[in-house]
């Protein structure tokens, strides 16, 4: 009897080319596909919710699998774990309906991008935030960010070598608030010195889908409008349709975490 | 005009040989040396107030310094930091009394180790505790922890290799207490899932001074009391000058923080 099981994973993306199977390199899928393969005895396909560029990570990345084989859900995450490097986690397995696919079953997904500015971030910590020498405006980028809210055409954000056929996305979700590097990264690893002008900015989105490298263009964007070089009707404008050329540069990969998928 | 300077550290001990220069391998100490030796325009010896060995991370390392250049404390913060590796960060620098040296004017350290029980922890957080696969008694551990406080011979829980005169060390405070992933680590970081029955306990311990893998000594010790596999008793009387043989295993490196040095 084929099952279709849903897999939720968590991975320090630092030292992967990515969520997919690529020709060189190792990728969260390939390893996830491995060790499926080596417990059904024959070669079998994840599926993921969202592909996750080289060094993005995830919180609660979603994959589907159909498999034969008729382990137990704990067992079955508990053998993964076994097999999978620490960067790697299972964190739940559960029965899935015979038609759920990660990826098209999602109804949203949720983003979280960490910005250090000011200061560079601590050793525990930089791995995990874009790290920008010098200091914003919140203000100016939280009314940005909140801008985003709504159904829009995102093609002014979208990705070069993107080739979804609309652009048209419906973000419920976009917010940038400053917050406490002990408050997000915890007192465990929490130095009580702290050189003075280091600043943690987090911007969280959550939309219905998200076109290539989009919530990074997005986070790029809000920086040129946080430092005084863009003014925030130039971020405006972008959220009408527009050519990649327009907006901000991409941020880097290693703020980026895929926070959730809802189905 | 020779100064003495005082030097806050953090770092994230993984990659290094610990804190002190070794013939191989990169250590924080002569990391500090290169970038300060290249301002001095001479070579400079840096002394750490403890010499954490491999894999073992710092809050609130502290070295001291004499140097005849002029710069600002702040402006020579940030210039080390220039230099610096992103796993080590320098987090304060202060004008120290001529006097000052970072290990012989030490009144206190406080050190803290974290070990993750039964499930695997995180893909965050696994350099950062010691992965214990079964549960432990945390009321045996915490009563034995407690046990620590005050003035004991700590022969059984030193190092085969160390050649301090005297093993008499006072401890003004030992504790051990359950904590959240969540708290220690930070939201930033934490899954919303998580597979059930992963533990965080936290081991804290402040003392005038510390044998050479004392800490993790007395961890190891106290895991075999949470595990049942010794008695209380067992290790109360280690507490007794007695040889390190008595003791239980050193536990690893990757869980143990120099939180802070008092003077």
């Amino acid at each position: 009897m084929t099952r279709t099981l849903k897999i939720v994973v968590a991975y320090d993306g630092t030292r992967f080319v990515g969520w997919q199977r690529q020709p060189e390199g190792l990728s969260v899928q390939a390893l996830l596909e491995e060790g499926l393969s080596r417990l059904e005895g024959r070669p079998v396909t994840v599926t993921g919710a969202g592909r996750t560029d080289a060094g993005v990570h995830a919180l609660g990345q979603v994959a589907s699998v159909r498999l034969n084989h008729p382990i137990s859900t704990a067992d079955l995450a508990r053998a993964l774990n076994a097999m999978l490097p620490p960067d790697v986690r299972v964190l739940a397995v559960e029965e899935a309906g015979e038609g759920f696919h990660a990826r098209y079953s999602a109804r949203e997904k949720t983003y979280r991008y960490l910005l250090a500015c000011g200061e560079p971030p601590g050793p525990f910590e930089w791995r995990y935030a874009w790290h920008v020498p010098y200091s914003l405006s919140v203000e100016r980028m939280a009314a940005a960010a909140r801008s985003v809210e709504g159904e829009h055409d995102f093609s002014a954000f979208r990705s070069a070598g993107s080739a979804t056929a609309t652009s048209r996305r419906r973000v419920s979700q976009s917010s940038l608030a400053p917050v406490t590097f002990r408050e997000a990264f915890g007192w465990a690893v929490y130095p009580e010195h702290r050189v003075a002008g280091a600043q943690l900015l987090c911007y969280e989105v959550t939309g219905n889908g998200f076109l290539r490298h989009m919530v990074r263009a997005i986070v790029g964007s809000l920086v040129e409008v946080g430092s005084g070089r863009r003014e925030p009707e130039w971020f405006e404008e972008l959220l009408r349709p527009a050519d990649r050329a327009e907006a901000g540069p991409t941020a880097p990969a290693c703020g980026l975490f895929l926070v959730g998928v809802g189905y």
